[in-house]
């Protein structure tokens, strides 16, 4: 989880960022609750899908707003100052409609925010919390429309968050890494398990049994449980009941989600001996995967780690088969800056944990993708994921 | 998964709980938008947390908003007209805020709406969305103060839907159904493996693969996974490191959650032959589960229903350790109207689907709840559950 010192450092960072004038910032989006705060709604619980708000103050005071039983229903230890909770559930009267006590929770602050500069994040905040507020559009507290965005001068709270987001924190990476050990374990059992005629279902459950066994409490995977071949070379999303045939290449790309952080690599394993084309099609995209290695440090572009990746794959004449990003930023959501493609703006920096991810999907062959986790630095990387990359 | 039927349903009984005047109805709870379209971001993909909303017409016509990324990661086909779709990610390019995304589909219906009456989920619709529009609140929008529902003519989208969502459709029995499959094949795994030393993680991931199996596509599950005993007989919520010892009693109280629909039923098993005060415990419960039983049936108040399933208990002497609620419906959160409790002003429905859940925590004996799932008729009701209640 988060630590005290994480989330310190993470509002400072925040409070940098805006106009000095602010004197408050609501933030409303869950993720970035739970990046200032360490307090989310565990997903794992009945109150998944609720909500909690969190109000910061310049004198560095943080207020978590929500209602009792979402608040209980938190995954860790929030750090904050204090909370204004609304009674939703007493086990004794029928109960209202759940969102009137977070809005009446959030009216308790209404005092805290009335007359001074601030900004609430406004792609997340509901109108019925913002009316209730009393707030109006000459705080700066909203930006009026998406275009005006750093044109006139409204801090719009969540692109500046995502912005802060990239540098990741030393509780981020531990929690990556906490993800990472998870997942390496599923990727071990796939290879245990792996065999003609299993599911790729009966292989999602394998996979999830190995990570919350290693992972050592409850977590959530996600990503791509799927087999292909030569009629299919490009497959994705979670399991079917398709059972695995001789000749088939089973790309396992998976995220275990812990505490709203997600690790994000890849193997692919052939169903039996890999054949020429396929050990051709392997050996091509580790070559991609080391030539992306070769230039990640802070400051190249991320479109050069894009055609670094692409350039063994153009020279073997498939380019036109690697139709995705070489790679991107992990963290709290999927994909994240930086974005390596051959437009990006993007350029790496120290603190960025990205994904190299190069594939191929021909038609007649098959399809494959590998995947390692980084943390970028000045001189060049941590590689952070562990596990084996092979065919079998 | 909902059904059109199902959806196109529910949506006539929406229009008719709004005034004749109003022309479109924009709906921003992800649960609504899939109670009203079978449209939900499935929870094991990278877009789980994004948002899709829904715009109604009263011409019939249904549209979602939303990014390309989070619609294509749909749990389901959803049922509506049409799609306003914005690219936020294409491989090509670095990537904006995803909600600005969202935000710019959402501007692009701004037409259907301006100058006719209408209605937000003001709850969930952020404020940066409504300003785009160009709403003001002479439309009648949204309610501004939570306090003022109902009384000045305002529609509260939320509210007015969670009272829909009280009368179960068939399409929405069946999702429970099928939750409910699920989760007694976990109830079964429990009677196969609890034993002195197992640790309640340990429970957890053998239900958790049970609960998998017989669901058949991947799903999740939260609940109480914890042993109580003498010295701690009321515990609850996610499972511990802690071995079970002869003696405890294991109260497994978990929900299977499909296609965002949950189902909630309890046993209790004691780890080696229950003690005589463990089965008086176990058949005060039982009677109440019963005696509540006996007057479930529409028209009878809620309250009624808690003070039949706490007759026994009362008689017992033992009241004062029954301190929650006698059951609740359930659906699409936790818990749902209609409440058991004493002081419950709610009254039950043909349709409605409740749970009665006695329990009982005695200092010194131990805790343990049993619970099923009934759908309420005119004459009284259809058990869902059929798992076994029993001490061993």
């Amino acid at each position: 989880m988060l630590t005290q010192e994480g989330c310190l450092a993470r509002r400072i960072r925040l409070w940098e960022s805006v106009p000095d004038t602010y004197e408050w910032l609501l933030v409303a989006d869950p993720r970035h609750v739970l990046y200032l705060s360490n307090f989310m709604v565990h997903p794992l619980t009945f109150s998944a899908g609720e909500r909690c708000w969190l109000l910061l103050q310049r004198d560095g005071r943080a207020t978590l707003l929500g209602d009792n039983f979402t608040l209980r229903s938190r995954a860790g230890v929030p750090f904050v100052d204090d909370e204004v909770m609304v009674k939703w559930y007493d086990h004794q009267h029928s109960v209202i409609n759940r969102d009137h006590a977070l809005l009446a929770a959030t009216e308790q602050i209404a005092d805290r925010l009335f007359g001074r500069a601030g900004a609430v994040e406004a792609e997340w905040l509901p109108v019925g919390a913002f009316e209730l507020l009393g707030l109006d559009h000459e705080h700066h507290s909203v930006r009026r429309e998406a275009k005006d965005i750093g044109q006139r001068g409204a801090v719009d709270l969540g692109t500046t968050l995502r912005g802060l987001r990239r540098q990741k924190h030393p509780d981020e990476i531990a929690l990556l890494k906490e993800c990472m050990r998870a997942g390496e374990a599923g990727m071990l059992r796939l290879r245990e398990i792996i065999r003609p005629g299993i599911s790729e279902f009966e292989i999602f459950r394998e996979i999830h049994a190995a990570t919350l066994a290693a992972a050592g409490r409850p977590c959530l995977i996600y990503g791509d449980f799927r087999a292909a071949n030569g009629s299919k070379p490009k497959v994705g999303g979670l399991p079917t009941d398709y059972k695995l045939q001789p000749g088939d290449m089973f790309t396992l790309d998976y995220s275990v989600v812990l505490d709203g952080y997600r690790s994000d690599f890849t193997n692919c394993l052939t169903v039996g001996e890999p054949s020429l084309d396929q050990q051709r099609l392997f050996d091509l995209v580790s070559a991609a995967q080391r030539a992306g290695e070769a230039v990640c440090r802070a400051g190249t572009k991320a479109r050069d780690v894009f055609h670094a990746v692409n350039q063994p794959i153009l020279e073997a004449g498939l380019a036109a088969h690697f139709a995705h990003h070489a790679g991107h930023g992990i963290g709290l959501a999927h994909p994240e800056a930086p974005i390596l493609v051959p437009e990006s703006d993007d350029v790496l920096m120290a603190g960025d944990v990205v994904t190299l991810e190069p594939g191929l999907y021909v038609e007649g062959l098959g399809g494959l993708r590998i995947e390692h986790n980084y943390r970028i630095t000045d001189a060049g990387y941590e590689r952070l994921s562990n596990h084996v990359i092979s065919l079998t």
